[in-house]
């Protein structure tokens, strides 16, 4: 049994009390936020969990084994850090931390106490990813060309952080799941409509060694709400369409061919194969939950999470990148340790 | 009654002849192509109609007031050239020419010889974007904030054309038709992947005077079709899916408003406001025989086509910057001329 | 302030509780199930509730004001009429009763003892439902004309009930609420594959005076999940699409007209009329809570609910007739009672 | 070669004639309508071909080998009639005939002539329609459960006949074609709004023997287009849905299964499996020309078409009875030649 401290009780602090509810290895002893009122939730819907207003309970009572924090970015680094020095396991939300030297240190804090530390990026953790992650390692897909993710609705504009950090960090979580190594440089654009807060809506281009582009278009401003991404292969291609009720994962056996077409001053040689499409069952797991049960495993266990602290440092490398790109209008920026960039799959 | 010559019956020229066979003020005379077997097919359909394979038998009938060219781009400025110069009036198929240098000799020829030039950018006289038009201009939108247009499918590689030639073209068209006014800047980037041919597909940021931005998503080596742009608005924002059977166009009332809230470490003061959806109806007429009937009376009173020879330059000169820039991996490039980028609507 | 037990912690106990806390002026009280495992599960999610495996205990806890009932169809009779003697107020989940009879008793011990009685027809209290009713109330759609369900999936084959209990209730109870009268006659087909159980799918016809019809597709075994209503007016249509994310209802500015067309032999003088569709914003709040709180808002004023006896009556005397003419492959059976038949709308 | 002759230049005619001109073995030779404005459009888009008001001139034109009619179905019967005593091959537009009796004759005609009878049953010979006719016949969808199609639109409201006979004749044509047997007996419900017309929508129920029942739904005044057809088997599904632009036939891995839940009260012990979905690509070929082809093949072989003179009676046989069974609201009606309801699929 391992018992939780939750910090944070904000949107996505109730899932995480919920989730640690339903798993059987754990149990939630104490929940901490600012705001008293939020606080009374947790009174009237868990009666037994203590609460405080003051973060440092949760460090210093030695019934907790493990903390999870669900606060605004820049909060996490400070937290995660005393978290680690009062010798718990921590589980943080994403992205990990403000900076990448911030993440760095987190690594090096929870390596040498030996304590887990994992970031939720929660999409890695659902029936859909890693049924993606299965076809892209299988090689069915050929060559991977290209990774392309729309990750578009009407959202409440941040404060501390871009939509970069907000969404974007998402669609790099899964790429770096599911892809077999990390971008080697970035290009992004966005703008910032000046309507008191930071960049609302960007497009990221990322270049990889090899034959491999890939492309996120986030946006805070959209009228619709569209989830989708593009795999594309050689031999065939996938379509995430997590907006769908069901059949969220398609694979389109459809790739490039070579034509020996005469009709050569109107067209290329290379044409296209068109084929049967596929949309495999899911599991349909809620995906907080398995990945609680993922940290608990780690925990026990004492292996790396899939999306443990260099996971999450990989992440923000890019973050800053593109943010950087950002703000001089498209300028490429290489990232520089490369050698990290390496995806958990090609570990 | 104009009579019409046609140059080139591959992809789009068929549309053409039967939608000049459609409109009661126009005829066709005649038509060439260098394929006999596409003659043959001419003939078959439209036994009344005289086909050649020497162009220049079109230019030298002094039957034909208008030619209309349906050939790859790399031969446009030529034979648009020769067609003026023998007196014609000249639709020229998109892109109007390979650089914009050869679109700028087109315009003067056609001025020095009051001649009508106009280049075929069908979807400007589509039902679907003159009533995205018309609302733009209404300034029911508020604030023009971004355009954002995706147009992704399995398509043939072109071979004397990228995919920015081949299919944002379409997008530039529409934004310089739509928009009050042109960008400023441009950064694009893309990938060649190698199957013989240019890059296949790209992603293009347009910069703009003031709050406004642009981002266009072209692929050739999508699964999936999709056709979709986004028109956001400080009031009011339009999606435009033209894979729709019906309500292409829909008005989403929603936008951006101000919080007054005390969350403020969490959330901005800024948030969005939504509304009910409008889709309209759309006039159904065939793109091409609107257009078609627009040239005939651009020729009999002599004024300027809503996609004559200035759009035609505005677009060309746009995927110049947008080419050299993908070259360079996102660097940024100024448009120059920018006086010229004024759109039709500013003018 | 309301207190309430509740019996039946299976599939919808469980949203009736966690609705019931949400709802400041309720509060739960007791819980009953015969299972011992999920009283378990109200212990450990809400400490402060007593629990039992003996209804009795409900009966004869003086604590409590009302009585929610969320138990197989076979059983509500029996506990709504305990309830109701023990002086509880009722919400007793749909279908209300087995047969009419039995809804006319639990009407008149209700009566009889002044106490509430409302059927849980959870779909009249979404924003979808009641934006539809607003819609006809308003006459904007000219003469109902027809109201064409499908409500299919696929589903758990239920022992006690036929399909048409099960799903078509839903569709009957939004057409009791929405439509002016009742229907007058009723013609139904389905068949009972031998899957051990029931009728697995159907098919309702119902006659109404006037020019109305109405019809309902419900299914057990459809490989997808369909939940969609058209209500065909003169003037104008809705089409209810419930699982549209957003944008559930649609209006659509189409309807009749007359031709004064020559092509009589082909085509008759009766022709179409296509305009603008339009998608109003729908109060999204859960239908759940709404609902109960209008109960104790009837509760406290004495009026009857919009899902009362009467509506609940009206749902099982067509389910009854409809079960029937499903016996008899189609064959017309009348409703009887049709005084009964006027809706709350036309009372 | 074979040479033809059309009668009917409305609607579908136009469709036929672009066809026959498209397949090399076939050669259109006269078009006879009685409106001399549509003969005016044959000469312009065809001048080669010869054209009357005066169909006889068709039927003693010795160069004429077959008729293809496209009128009134109320002409059929005389005008195919006259073909086969002119010794020429009859293609008729569907429904074959307005009433089984007249079916037969033609049958009988044909037979007595050796010459060949087909029925334009155009979604037969689709590529959607073939592969679920193909999967059907492989056995893999297990026991065939049912066949549930909605085809409903805004339509022009027929004076000649009622929805059934405009729209359901489609639905019957698949059904005939794909199932191993056809109906014995049907039930129907429907309503003439009283525009002027006849039935304008409708609901179809076919019992068959064996545990299969079938179910149209067919309306002329829905705001939207829906073309939907389930085969629900007790192994896999089917969802035909020919208004998605690809992917019109796919293929669930769904079906029943056995439960052996303790939770009994609650649940039957029928449960249903749910797996992956499956989409196989399609002949996108033109249905029609697949068609022509189809009927000169089987005039140069003599064998009997699909979409025979058999099976347009089968068709106009349940047509009759669905008429009937409508006006009386549902009765049930029996088809009496039972043994001529086997359909291709089965003989």
């Amino acid at each position: 049994m391992i018992k939780f401290g939750v910090i944070g009780y904000g949107y996505w602090g109730p899932n995480l009390v919920r989730n640690l509810f339903e798993v059987p290895q754990a149990r939630v002893v104490a929940v901490s936020d600012m705001r008293t009122e939020r606080l009374a939730e947790v009174t009237s819907r868990y009666p037994s969990v203590e609460t405080t207003t003051d973060v440092q309970d949760l460090f210093d009572n030695p019934a907790i084994d493990a903390i999870a924090i669900a606060t605004p970015v820049s909060t996490h680094f400070d937290l995660a850090l005393r978290a680690l020095r009062s010798g718990k396991h921590v589980m943080l939300e994403k992205p990990m931390t403000s900076t990448s030297e911030q993440a760095r240190r987190l690594i090096d804090e929870a390596a040498r106490r030996n304590l887990t530390l994992m970031v939720d990026h929660t999409f890695v953790y659902t029936g859909a990813v890693r049924k993606m992650k299965e076809i892209v390692t299988s090689g069915k897909l050929g060559d991977i060309l290209y990774y392309d993710s729309t990750r578009i609705n009407l959202g409440l504009f941040q404060r501390d952080v871009d939509v970069i950090w907000d969404l974007a960090v998402h669609d790099l979580a899964i790429m770096d799941y599911i892809l077999p190594s990390g971008p080697c440089a970035v290009s992004a654009t966005g703008i910032n409509h000046q309507f008191g807060g930071t960049e609302n809506l960007a497009y990221i281009t990322m270049f990889f060694e090899g034959n491999l582009i890939a492309h996120l278009n986030v946006n805070w401003l959209s009228p619709v709400k569209v989830r989708r991404t593009l795999v594309g292969g050689s031999k065939q291609m996938i379509v995430y369409d997590d907006m769908e009720p069901s059949e969220k994962v398609k694979i389109y056996d459809k790739g490039i061919t070579l034509n020996s077409g005469t009709d050569s001053l109107y067209k290329a040689l290379v044409g296209y194969r068109s084929g049967d499409m596929f949309a495999p069952q899911l599991d349909v797991s809620e995906a907080l939950k398995v990945e609680i049960q993922h940290f608990l495993d780690c925990i026990q266990t004492g292996k790396e999470p899939l999306t443990g602290g260099q996971a999450g440092l990989r992440i923000v490398e890019i973050l800053e990148c593109a943010s950087r790109s950002m703000k001089q209008r498209g300028k490429l920026v290489e990232l520089e340790a490369s050698d990290l960039m390496l995806s958990q799959g090609a570990a």
